[in-house]
């Protein structure tokens, strides 16, 4: 069958290859690919920065969000054939921290935790795959290609949680979000934002293009500039750049007993020299702010994503994702163009 | 009567003058002054650098780390002549937030809280002072003179309850503390880390004096130089230094999973140039940790306190307060020096 694979740690490997049958040792459901979206993280690969092939093997199949048609479900379990399943990526170390051993992989201890398509096991960016029925989500038929969207939906939804869960370490009513950055995870944070009750603001660069359209259609507001500009200081920040800059006015804008979720792994930007650490923390004190730093999702949070997209407007999500291409065209859905919020490789219709 | 008093963001206007005795407005319990503890935040106000008088008036009484004796509890209450109190800190805002309304006054939202001794309110360095029966806590007369340690405890059993709550945001079993910081603040925190079963590590410049053996004799471990330099990630850092670079140390170098806890409301210090803002924001998103900052105390954090000293050595608790001045000598209290932890003011004996 053929791939997308990566030697990781070596810049400009990637290529569209023949590759054996996926490994029974990957799981007893085999699944057709519909679509793989693409991140970030899948351009750090490809760029030589980020990756583990697994151990034994040069080379890595990309490809993490991920969506796929069942062929043949194996023994047991629930799901059947031409189920619409997506592949959770986190794996708990083979040697578990307390936290794998209870579920919770996305809050691995020791960092021996195994991802698919990005540390020690084979992505989804192939024709067929397979999967542990466990680890395989049953995603609504009438979700369609949307379900392409699950796997960014899921870091989102833990994000929530863990603002949610640390706002309450005390008596606290959040009325306003800020969500800085609009791309997929801005959005679909935006989007919990507003089926949490929240008065929504995102923050982005572009004034033009589609992204101010698609904030105000979930009843949020958009606005560009700096954080100081939206005029009041907001209960959550969830903040999805990355950049030291906004992290900063992240901070220095928080409302009292307010929390900033860091979401975004930035690549490095200029260092903070005004107002300084020890201006940003003395007013995290006197404030009682928190900043809750969060990546990955477990089950539960895969199980509250499809809820999430199931209440939203199919019609939204599918705006979402603006270009498509094929599975031999993978390097251009890996370069950025102006318009692009998430670009999927698509390998078979829904 | 006889008070220490201070002309907000006045430099070197601190005088021990005489003035009318409290006024009943500020409470029906009337106390003799025994003891008020002093701190940065006094040091800050007498140079000129914080501090509100009461509305309408030039000065503040300053102090606000009391103990006293009741001379007249006043109508109703279960408070008695001889009984030692202490009073409590801050009060509501007039026109209460949600969290002053339900007596989360350290949680204030708009910043409208008072003080005693701080903010707009007399403190407690003057001969006799009135309290609300409600904001006087009752201390067991065994603690004797450490009652004037309750207020400090306060904000350390509040900063425990936040780690622990916001630890708590997923399974996590902590094992591990640092406390970077050995002064009053960092010692009564190592001290809680030890009632809580935690393996406490307390880090400070300075390896002679009596810091060294004060940590060693709560059966915690006592360190110099940096973070890095202890040899392992602890699952709870807490920050009592306030310093740019320690608060950049600790970030860098708590476990996965873990909570640091901003205490220290530090001098600015130098900006953080590396790893700057972003990279030590990917390494709290990549390793889910958690900052959180807090201030003062309320009324169950209060409570906490009492119990915390009534189950600590009290000979390890005498050897905090390192010097007592008399009231007349207010100022050399004020003047930091070498093996000082905790100095006193003293009014009366105990």
């Amino acid at each position: 069958m053929k791939a997308i694979t990566v030697e990781p740690l070596v810049a400009d490997t990637a290529r569209f290859e023949e590759i054996p049958e996926p490994a029974l040792h990957e799981g007893s459901v085999l699944v057709e690919a519909i679509a793989v979206g693409v991140c970030g993280t899948d351009v750090e690969i490809v760029h030589g920065a980020y990756g583990w092939a697994p151990r034994g093997e040069k080379r890595l199949v990309l490809g993490h969000e991920s969506l796929g048609r069942v062929l043949d479900p194996g023994p047991g379990g629930s799901l059947k054939e031409g189920d619409l399943v997506v592949g959770i990526v986190r794996r708990p170390d083979p040697v578990p921290c307390p936290n794998c051993a209870v579920g919770e992989w996305d809050m691995c201890r020791n960092g021996l935790y195994t991802e698919r398509g990005i540390k020690e096991i084979h992505g989804f960016m192939s024709e067929r795959w397979r999967i542990e029925p466990e680890y395989a989500m049953k995603v609504a038929p009438s979700l369609g290609i949307l379900g392409v969207l699950l796997e960014p939906t899921t870091v989102v939804v833990k994000a929530w949680e863990q603002v949610l869960a640390v706002g309450h370490r005390a008596f606290w009513q959040p009325e306003t979000a800020l969500v800085t950055g609009a791309g997929p995870i801005g959005l679909l944070a935006a989007l919990i934002g507003k089926q949490h009750g929240l008065e929504v603001h995102v923050l982005d660069r572009f004034e033009t293009g589609s992204k101010p359209a698609l904030v105000r259609a979930l009843g949020a507001t958009y606005h560009t500039g700096t954080i100081a500009g939206i005029g009041f200081e907001p209960d959550v920040i969830v903040e999805c750049t990355g950049a030291s800059e906004v992290i900063s006015q992240a901070l220095s804008s928080i409302a009292a007993g307010g929390v900033v979720c860091l979401t975004g792994v930035g690549s490095g930007g200029r260092a903070v020299s005004a107002p300084g650490m020890a201006s940003l923390a003395a007013a995290a004190v006197l404030k009682n702010n928190v900043v809750v730093g969060t990546v990955n999702a477990n089950k539960r949070h895969w199980y509250r994503a499809g809820q999430v997209l199931a209440h939203a407007d199919p019609g939204w999500l599918a705006s979402l994702i603006t270009r498509r291409e094929p599975a031999d065209r993978f390097m251009h859905a890996l370069e950025r163009q102006p318009d692009d919020i998430k670009t999927i490789v698509q390998f078979a219709d829904v």
